[in-house]
């Protein structure tokens, strides 16, 4: 099996590679000058804040369908232990084991690769069991600050959650950007709410991996025209699932991540966002969704924090 | 063996048990507001960022000393995996078993527990191996932003580092404060620079965990009365250790969480953060440092950022 | 609640407590005697293996339902590396994740515990958190080693599998021993098959774990009286479950574990065993299943061993 | 770099690929027939039972030189949980998270790979990182029980330890056969003690680790000619560390794993064994080495028993 000729015409026309030299690991990510962090900082009004993240805990949204990304497994290490005798003060430590793609993450550039190649034309074997990445591992990511521009979809078409076979189209952004009052820039980190999220809140685990609505094929180009940061939704597959074209699996992880350089979210909790959104009539906010640096790491949860 | 007149004369002073209610369980973060973070967010002038987190691997800080509490093991669960078949995209996922007090690191509230309490008089066996803590989980922090402030203790002090039997006290923050021009106020987060981190930078891994400087008994007096956030520096134990006080073990860790309800941050990297405020002239930020909502964690990783 | 005058009738008389001495931590497997093991030796005769132990990975038995209990997840730390340079010999090396009472197990004699008290009358919370069990560690089973006894009740019974609501008796165990054509004595252990695991071997999960047949709270009783020496079986759950009596839960645990000092077995595929004895006409045979030596462990994985 | 012609020529000699038909994944335990394990029962006089694994704990032989292959971390995930509600019968569970090849264990034949090949001729990338060994995994060596000969080479030499730099030749094998009055047969599990697992057990892990004595590159024939069946000792690095020939590493893994399909133990406990053997004046046994299934696995720890 191949990739279709479909998905290599997007890939030329989105193709970054070298666009911040040969040497680059961070992609999109360059677009994030010190002015559009100094911009992204004047859309605080309120102070108020919205996390972002779900909750780390073994009853997570893996369901086991995906081999190896297991919840995360918190476990005491010490507990009230007096440490230097009775009487003494008490500590207590925790140690955790999780899959990196667990919960509220960020795919790293080297989480999916095709035909060989990973962003920026390194070879797709650069990844190795023992060091991880050896180009764009997260930790590359040191910090991951700038404008958030939430693309309430759902809201847009007046639905809580859309369908499980409905692709988010450029379409769709573009009514959502109506919605939210703004226009998707440069360096913007874009979060595009479905809705879908619903289904794990309301204990339907299995509901919320599939069928599930997600990114359309089609909107690669979109972010690429934008030049758009990164991009994260709620959802556990990113893009529509199963694909709009059959047979040709996770064709927007090639285009964002391996074409682009784009990192890209999952899982991320927009429900509190939607409506503080709403509530104060703007969709823009200071975002920082900065993932922990595991050294080598195809990607890392994060804990994102929207100030508005 | 109790603790001693000294320590419960210190905690009945800065004792916050029931200042925000009997039902509280963060503490001193109740004093970041909506208005000290928009305030926070005026504090950014050029957009630069500066990340304060090591970097996680398995040549971490720790060095077997504090059982159970393990460097980062983090290894690929899939390479380059044709999951749909030959020729398909391919995914690489990865997982992690880690202290959550190993690396760069927030102690949650439950980390410490003395005269069988926690913060808010609660019982430590609240705390449990199975569910962790049921009050004051690291999860209850949901998200951590407001005005960060370096005190360049070393940099006041014209040392590139401490030596290891400085017990760092209020006079030392005082001159880093002038240093820094700007006064500690309600809600901030203070980050304390002792330049110990360099002996860990270096490659003395050894030589970073013991002896080494750190903050003083005295300091959580100091802490209380200016109200602050949170505090974290760049050492392993945080206050002095081995102890100023003979046979007192971690006394300021049972005053900061226990007595006033305020996290402790370790093992931050201060130094790029050192020479950027140099430069600028300017020793005030805009700080996100939220933790990973660990639920029950009584601490959690973190890759704190700070916006100039 | 309280555990009923029922259960502590049962308790007492099957109480172990100071039969070997105050300062025993291994109960019943004193009864595994130099005699004993040698005896055991004479009953091989074909020299036949067979291994019954279930594969350790990803899709194990475990579904969720016990929070913690993980199904093994191996990964691969190292992988074909050439540590010493190219074209040298490489290395593959892997690490593991897993919960201790996962897979084919031994439950350690803390791993239940009732009225605050562990086997020989020592207090629960001498086990603890960063220590495990201070007595009665599985590591102090250094060696488990003697004579084994299958049952085999469904064979007995003419069935495949035992039905879910099938408590297993003293007289399915003496119906079991004439087919087996041998009496249970004295430091055997015994293997009780009910054929609950084929629904695991068939696919099912959640229909191997409940409900399903298991020991009645009859059998510590005559379990007592042979001075068994351990009893292992082809369930989840060892005993009956949901429990006979209701509200009574766990019940021969209590007994097994708390009262006479014995381990349990679970999980063990008793299948191709059960057609080599019936193959054999011989029910007895030598069984090596000596547990990995965990220091203060509640409980190991067992690879046993028949040797018929 | 390529590997010698010395290397070559004894590969060679001692290649067994396709010895036991192309789809052959266990290699020289093949010579563990039903008569062989028959026979080993036969050498049971006592009854007495040697335990030969190191206690599994985070305090282990691993210094962190080997990347990856940490020393156990076991934790509670339950600690006297009451999950059925208050006064019933309650629970202790634990995880554990730990390298295969950290303490007492096997390597299994995908352990190492030299030219691109693994034993029997098959590809080293057949080892993957979401599966893992594809062919020779741990868990096709479904048990291994066999008669055990002890080959003490240290008390044959009337030495507590040999020196760093002592490789074990056949010549050493030979006395130690002579010590032990058997000839080592097809079938046998060799255990060759040098006492390097003193200086662990005195508490220098460093001098333990290296330098070691080991096997000499000239064994694999020795135990080639003898058919043994798989070979264990008292050392981290099995054969002598820094190797006999300079920029030869590891050439006895090359040999026994790749080449004759022969597992090897490390990290084996053979001091109780020594005095035993000494005592009873005999040095053959019955012996259960029988690792945990992990499938997929290079290596598994294992918890030998020797009953003499």
């Amino acid at each position: 099996m191949t990739l279709p000729a479909e998905f290599h015409d997007i890939a030329k026309r989105i193709n970054n590679w070298g666009r911040w030299g040969e040497g680059d690991e961070i992609g999109t990510l360059n677009l994030i000058t010190d002015e559009v962090v100094r911009s992204a900082a004047g859309t605080v009004r309120s102070g108020r804040r919205v996390p972002l993240a779900l909750p780390l805990q073994q009853d997570g949204v893996q369901t086991g369908m995906i081999p190896g990304r297991v919840n995360p497994l918190r476990t005491m290490v010490a507990l009230n232990l007096e440490m230097f005798g009775p009487g003494t003060i008490a500590t207590s430590d925790d140690a955790v084991t999780m899959g990196l793609q667990a919960a509220t993450h960020w795919d790293g550039l080297t989480h999916v690769s095709h035909s060989g190649k990973i962003y920026n034309g390194r070879p797709a074997d650069s990844v190795t069991a023992h060091g991880g990445a050896a180009f764009s591992g997260i930790e590359k990511v040191t910090t991951l600050v700038s404008r958030g521009v939430l693309l309430d979809v759902a809201a847009a078409r007046k639905l809580d959650r859309l369908p499980g076979d409905h692709a988010v189209t450029p379409e769709d952004l573009e009514a959502a950007e109506e919605l939210a009052g703004t226009t998707v820039r440069a360096g913007d980190i874009v979060l595009v709410r479905t809705g879908q999220l619903r289904s794990y809140l309301g204990g339907d685990k299995h509901g919320y991996a599939f069928p599930s609505p997600g990114l359309s094929i089609r909107t690669p180009e979109w972010f690429h025209a934008r030049d758009v940061a990164a991009v994260a939704n709620d959802t556990l597959t990113f893009e529509i699932f199963p694909p709009e074209i059959e047979n040709l699996w996770l064709p927007v992880h090639g285009l964002d991540l391996v074409e682009m350089g784009m990192l890209q979210g999952q899982n991320w909790n927009l429900e509190e966002l939607s409506e503080a959104c709403a509530e104060a009539g703007r969709y823009e906010f200071f975002l920082d969704a900065t993932p922990e640096p595991f050294v080598g790491g195809a990607g890392s949860p994060v804990a994102p924090v929207a100030v508005l």
